[in-house]
């Protein structure tokens, strides 16, 4: 296929590919009874949350209000998460606005955070719908343990502008069983002071097609997988022609017959390794390895001869693509290498 | 002192920090007779640009072409190095535009590059100052040889569009002596077949104090000592009190005694190491580690119980300014703690 014709450094996205992502993942959300919200924060774009929700999607993720604000600018949505404690009075005063506008829910995982959501929306017309974040064994935020959210879930109820929704984790990887088992237990005890437990909503992309094996998930979160990566390329979780996200770099410099410097630094490619041996997979070269990266240049590095010229252009697969949709101000959306779009990452930059 | 009042994640910049670090390294330069040419990329704002000039400075240096175009439009700069090998023909007319408003130059490290240049600047009111990058060690770009610099050195002489001006290098950390060989080795060269050798630019901010050691050299791009980090800081390069950069950040969580979480990620911190352990030095709390990042998650681990409560602002030393940066769309520019203004990045982002 020709080469899109673009300067370079560039993010491509394959919108068909992307879109066949979409598709494919709803149909198993579908298949297995589970609604499916999808997180934005892989591609920030209004136009793909709102074909997600077109396909399926019962609402979009956010992870900060400032993103929920773009992607609701961007238009189209009713049915908005954040997954996140919202804790200063300028964004608790930014919540109650958004809560006006779309069906909106957020998390939190302590008496603190439940104290500051339910004195700000105290008189809203509408409650505000409020999961217990649980930690399941990822160890970042979340109560600790089901009596924990049964504790968190009744002082939700006494706030009148508040309405207790459920549960929400991210999960460890590969521990469907333990997972449930807390979920179960917590739901056990909420119930048994006469609360509903509504949603149970579970997520993330390298267990994507074992979303159903968690019992109780009502809702699955995910986001990588409308673009997919070289994380989850070489977990197996997708195909090197299901990666919708590329990077177009070309070769600034050949000093050695081993060594090749491209135009894409860390402010393309991140220095995200998550795990992995360098910054990124050349599609055509997998032996040729990125091996530094310093702000606008790759260094490229093989044991052959590398093989490559100055000015030739080459495509990377990133290691992890969330990020790198965070770098650029657009994007260059292309169907079958041609440029439909350069689109705004409209939800770029939105750490607020 | 007071904390500055700002919503969080926000990256604060002290200005008289910053300026008193400008000031010193100009006098260091200034009594070893060295001109100063700072490197933009780490506060990416035309106002610090302007000060850096106004203290003495020579002109400023860009890594890429839309970098300086940012910074030119920011107004009042008359002399822009761009290190970077300029390949497209899209850069190349932005390059003969930018030469219209300001002295610029460029380097060239491959006949490809040289050639390139040479034709753009055919028949160019004034001829493009063009510098030989040398690898003397670092291993990223540059002609390996000072012979092959001497190569291009006569190359750059044969278009009428394009001066030879000198060579530059991004030296290897603590080797001036090797370093000062090449490069006399190269200008000899060069100088016997009757060229002049009018520049020999190197840089680096963790050997900055070192600049003079590297003997012939006439000019010095450094970026980072204008903020310092946490990278200058366990080297020993600067203090704590010089430290102008800080992430301010919030407790979001404090799942376990052990454990707390920030409302700064990778979105803000960035994920470079640079060799270091964790992910920036929280002041005031020294032995507690941010030991993970998620894109807008902090994790703090800590080996005594943590002694954070949610809602507890800290600030932290990045490991690398000049990337964090590039991550928001604004500083919060202060003086003793005060707000001085919400500056634009006006050179975020800026990787074509």
């Amino acid at each position: 296929m020709k080469p899109v014709k673009v300067d370079t450094p560039a993010v491509l996205i394959d919108l068909d590919i992307a879109e066949r992502n979409v598709v494919k993942f709803q149909e198993y959300c579908d298949s297995h009874g589970l609604k499916l919200r999808p997180h934005v924060k892989t591609h920030k774009l209004p136009r793909l949350a709102k074909f997600q929700v077109q396909q399926g999607a019962v609402g979009i993720t956010c992870q900060k209000i400032s993103e929920a604000e773009a992607m609701i600018a961007g238009g189209d949505l009713s049915d908005v998460l954040i997954t996140y404690n919202i804790l200063s009075p300028e964004k608790l005063t930014r919540l109650r606005k958004l809560s006006e506008k779309v069906s909106l829910s957020v998390v939190a995982d302590s008496a603190v955070v439940v104290d500051g959501l339910g004195n700000a929306f105290e008189n809203a017309r509408l409650p505000l719908a409020v999961l217990i974040e649980c930690d399941t064994g990822s160890g970042r935020c979340g109560v600790q343990t089901p009596s924990q959210a049964a504790v968190l879930a009744r002082q939700i109820a006494t706030y009148s502008g508040l309405n207790f929704a459920g549960l929400m984790t991210y999960p460890p990887i590969g521990e469907p069983t333990k997972v449930a088992k807390w979920l179960a237990d917590a739901k056990s005890m909420i119930e048994a002071s006469g609360q509903k437990v509504e949603t149970i909503s579970s997520g993330g992309s390298p267990d994507m097609w074992h979303a159903h094996e968690i019992a109780l998930t009502t809702e699955y979160r995910i986001g990588t997988y409308i673009y997919n990566d070289r994380s989850l390329l070489e977990k197996g979780v997708c195909t090197l022609s299901e990666c919708a996200l590329s990077v177009l770099a070309t070769v600034v410099s050949v000093p050695t017959e081993n060594r090749a410097i491209i135009d894409a630094g860390s402010k393309i490619l991140t220095s995200d390794l998550l795990g992995l041996n360098g910054y990124g997979v050349i599609i055509d070269h997998p032996n040729i390895v990125i091996d530094q990266l310093s702000e606008e240049h790759g260094r490229l590095v093989s044991e052959d001869p590398i093989g490559l010229t100055v000015g030739q252009k080459i495509s990377i697969i990133p290691n992890h693509v969330c990020v790198v949709s965070n770098m650029v101000d657009s994007v260059v959306l292309t169907r079958a290498n041609e440029i439909i779009s350069f689109e705004p990452v409209a939800a770029r930059g939105m750490v607020r």
